[in-house]
């Protein structure tokens, strides 16, 4: 039935039944067959007397075999597991990851019903709007430099929306994606170790696409892609792009060794930087970003002693919005 | 049948039947099933004609009532589960942890089948001869202070060995127990986090108590308490006393929020102190190791450039014994 679907690819305007069975060698009645099928996996495939067949609304599926059309990754989203409904693509990942799956293993879902961002915060993530999908990394690595994955997740996410929609979003340290000041996109990493040894390293990415609406208590602070441009987009090139930018800064940081080559590109995105932020950990202070150091943690000034301070990842927070985002 | 049990237990010398049966007002027959019972689960109980019942070799019960009797811990060990076989601890205690299973359970292997140590290396775990397990914790620490845990569980180790033997072992910097030089107990501690936060931590712990024999290979690196000290001693008692002292120190770690109330300890019991070690990470090279941060680490001097560096977990030998430990 692929193979119909192929030709409704290549063709703008409508097929007939027999017209495909001719290319194909095969009866109208198959073709009628293969049509239903592909009706049944989520393709829209229009019907008219005397025209024939046409695949509409095509650049809006989201599947598992549309998802690997085209993607131009060595390893990343190969395989690719493609989930209507799941609890989190993170947790997918971890049992994947646990079985032995290799390293660029992709868990995508339609919908997540449990969808959490850090410190276990519920992520709004219903069907058809956004992108929820975990990557499962394997890098010889040492538990301490994982947190850097984040940051060149942070830079696959901005650059991939930049080359796909032309619109710039900017990365709230560590693992916001900010749009015009409220929050496209967020990433989370999740790990297992041993002290001097990562095992594997989940990397869950969720981005707001072509959400329309957000419920009440998020409208203030989350946007998707279609809010801020008034389009919809693909969200199947989307996803590829972010997979090939991440492949590309990922293979170049275990090359290099550490996150210093991404310092200035992270720098030019991150807008902590200058602004006054609220440090929540053990203690909670007011500081101002100053900088990101080449392991990737934040260095801030504190407003009370004057000292400067390393962050990793603990709680920050931009004044103002500590209480929501 | 317990209840026959704790009269045995009691009793130093032999019992009839018909003694324990008016005690427990049951019949002659009902103590020979009960007896039978407990055989199959393992207790020793000889019987000889005209003097009855007596419990034999009960220091050396391993089971789960076994030794949940006498533990006098508030959390550590709580719940037990006593696996016959099982291919690791640790392993059993991640599933319990993700199926939401509490800080303080144990998992406890007569034989492990697949027993690891440090960065997957095999480790001889034969049933019978020792201490195998894995406990849970839920800390609400950030995953850079969780290294903390295997110096920890190193001194729970050391002191529970001297308070139950009077032998008195040496800790190698970061996981191996040593005693006379050669490796008498090991500790394995794996992680499940996010970046700001740890899920849970698995401090796994092998101590070699009875082996009376190691294969070839192992000969000169591995010891036990047996080989060292010509006595055999309770692995029950043993394993109570390591949770004990675990508990103590880590109630004590908590409350402090760092390792510096240990500091004196560890560095009293840490043998690599003044030694020449040779690092092997990203890059191999010779030091003296010269002291232990406040967070942990090892502060090392560098012989080609005279540099000191703190090591992280990464992979410390001393010289001499880095092929085989």
């Amino acid at each position: 039935m692929y193979r119909i679907l192929d030709i409704l690819k290549e063709e703008k305007g409508y097929l007939s039944g027999e017209a495909i069975g001719k290319r194909l060698e095969i009866s109208r009645a198959a073709v009628w067959k293969g049509i239903q099928r592909l009706r049944k996996e989520g393709y829209e495939i229009e019907a008219v007397t005397n025209k024939g067949y046409r695949l509409t609304a095509y650049d809006t599926m989201y599947n598992q075999r549309e998802l690997e059309t085209g993607l131009r990754t060595q390893k990343m989203g190969r395989p690719l597991y493609f989930y209507p409904e799941t609890d989190t693509t993170n947790h997918r990942i971890r049992e994947l990851a646990l079985e032995g799956a290799p390293e660029g293993t992709l868990a995508v879902a339609e919908k997540q019903t449990a969808g959490r961002g850090r410190l276990g915060r519920h992520w709004e993530a219903p069907a058809g709007t956004g992108i929820w999908m975990s990557l499962l990394l394997r890098p010889n690595i040492v538990p301490a430099e994982a947190s850097v994955l984040t940051l060149l997740a942070g830079i696959a996410l901005t650059e991939a929306v930049q080359d796909v929609t032309g619109l710039s979003p900017a990365i709230k340290w560590p693992n916001d994606i900010l749009l015009n000041g409220k929050k496209l996109a967020g990433i989370l990493t999740e790990m297992d170790c041993e002290m001097s040894q990562v095992h594997f390293i989940v990397s869950g990415m969720g981005i707001n696409v072509n959400t329309a609406e957000f419920p009440e208590e998020l409208r203030d602070i989350a946007t998707s892609l279609y809010l801020e441009s008034g389009r919809t987009f693909s969200r199947r090139q989307l996803l590829q792009r972010v997979l090939e930018c991440f492949e590309g800064l990922y293979h170049e940081f275990l090359q290099a060794g550490s996150f210093s080559p991404f310092l200035e590109r992270y720098r030019a995105k991150c807008l902590n930087l200058g602004k006054e932020v609220r440090v929540i950990g053990r203690e909670t202070f007011l500081a101002t970003a100053l900088d990101i150091t080449p392991s990737g943690e934040l260095v801030v000034k504190r407003q009370d002693t004057g000292k400067e301070e390393i962050i990793f990842s603990g709680e920050v927070s931009i004044r103002g919005e500590e209480q929501r985002i």
